[in-house]
């Protein structure tokens, strides 16, 4: 998660009473951290955040997920054009299944250029990130990467 | 007032109790319509939708139309990639000037082709629009047209 | 082959007299459906369309399979502004290789948002996904994942 | 007209047996050329190509011109991504009207960023468009201009 | 002159020794500011920048500027995707015209979505645009729009 | 390298006085040539070019290779709009790291639409890819392809 994870989040729940932030766990990737550090960081990042709770979802449609959970609309965050391309087939989709609203909130333009595959790689070769993410993601990335 | 616009008008009225539609006024320019003549076009295409209401404005910002009208968010159909070009800087501009949020709704497919500039020009060479419009704006472009 | 495919198949039809649907097979990845099934699956879709046929190939280059088949164009379907950005380089190399035009025929917005790999992921997850495949091609999905 | 446009005439020639250059008239500006002027410059352009023929429509919808000369498609040239936003909408509307197609053409690269009104500005200021137009198109520019 | 503008200046000021802002005067347009008033509030923006100089320039090609300053390449702030392919047609045009090289320098995302237009018509309505444009620019704007 | 890239390469050394070719080795991928070939092929593509050397890099950053060749920018050629999507996050990341600015030099039209990705696969297929490469490349891609 990144500053801009947690910028969309923010914003999300002043407009909502309640966000859900749900993380997709893709099992056959083995990414830097495990889900359950996953979701701990983002627990610690949405901590001082009331109305915020992280679930993690599997093998399962976004839409059964949001009925699940009772969600009334998809909120994601739009970095550039190319991502509105991206996104769109399945905003059309979940509207078309179940009914579910997307909205799209555009990044701040602050974090729209910075996604978190792009900032593993910094990391990865020892660039300093910590401007885009909050210091405990920052401290998790130094102590798994062995970097100081 | 076309049907993919009340497309959004509608999504967004079951997203949210109320909807303001705030219609610009251009005194510099002087269309098929005037302001008066739009506005009551509007109002009976949302006639059936309780919680939504229509009103003008003009020389003024539109965060100050959400001042006004106490509207907590903007939202805005989102046609295509190149829509979200244009109007991404007023969403920032928007949060800039008053801390208000631009929600975008993805147009339904089957409306995201089609613009009111577009349409009226179809319909002053005697294309017909009924499709793609309510049954009383049909009526008056053919009216205004001179065309049956 | 979803309904998209189906409809720029039948509209190129409208337009050439005779229409050669050509199928990648990819050896390096094992799909859903065999190579085989996959050619049944599209020949049942296009039975009703006189003039159209289905071949497949396979490490080749599509301007040799226009050679072979004699074609004189290749048509293609086309969703979107990304879409295009992905399709031109190849319809720029074909046409340099052997002078073979590449012919855009826009979606039908109703199926542009609508990709075969989201279909499918979609329906892993059983989501229904009905409405965008011809019924032989959704009966054959259900049996495939085992689903009811 | 560019040697972009001729070089999609004369591919669109290839494709097809017979082929009409629609010139729209817009009465509204008065541009370098009359209509006059500018229809002779393309008969003289085509002038050696059998099987096209030039035209002029006004006040008309595309689609009439189709069927008044017959036309069985629309075929356009596309400079890039942008350019395919901006056409699409017609397309799809022209197909809604009257069941007509429209097929695209990728520019040839060569040509693929040079527009008819990057043209007009850059001769006015005197410099050398001579690559990118015919002869005689040259020519005329050079006259009008009063550059030598 | 915005501050993204600005910025542009300085960083090209880093990458060469002289740079020169060519501003051009569009006689058919009354602006908010005469040319002289603009070239003076830009003179005050740069005056701390050694090797900036402020010229205008009115019915001329850009890269005659170029031939009669000296300049070796042409420096453009780059704000989005589409501000590319509106200015990549210039760019390969003023290539093959003089051979003079178009380097972009992607905006600051902080200013990647602030137009000097969309500055000036926010601050025409009473919006206050001061945190993108100088404390000068800022003072000029309420002179003239007669606002405190 | 194509003659896409070897343009860019000479265009660059026009702009500046030196030139550092630096080519990423990723020791996951078995490419069609080993590092040690490509090296030695882009060595006799830019032979003629003085004040231009070539280098590799493997796991580092590229800001961390200009500051070990003291490299003051990085030039990147820009193919199209999506091309720049996806290169502006890693140039606003490279200035946010160390300062150093990427310059973005549109492609020659004529070689815009070539990624090296599609000449492999083409000349993999046995299509003729000489024109948009070296000599010397073409005859590396014949024998290594066994194809006469």
């Amino acid at each position: 998660m990144t500053l801009g994870h947690l910028d969309v989040v923010r914003r999300a729940r002043n407009l909502y009473d309640e966000v859900v932030v749900a993380v997709l766990i893709n099992p056959n990737k083995t990414g830097l951290f495990t889900p359950e550090e996953r979701v701990a960081l983002i627990e610690a990042d949405v901590d001082d955040l009331d109305g915020v709770s992280v679930m993690t979802f599997e093998a399962q449609l976004l839409v059964d997920v949001c009925r699940t959970t009772g969600a009334g609309a998809i909120v994601k965050g739009l970095r550039g054009e190319t991502d509105y391309a991206y996104e769109l087939p399945m905003a059309v989709m979940n509207r078309h299944l179940a009914g579910i609203e997307t909205l799209f909130l555009p990044s701040d333009p602050e974090f729209a250029q910075v996604s978190s595959s792009l900032l593993k790689e910094v990391a990865r070769y020892g660039g300093d990130v910590s401007r885009f993410v909050t210091p405990a993601v920052a401290e998790a990335l130094r102590e798994r990467l062995g970097k100081d």
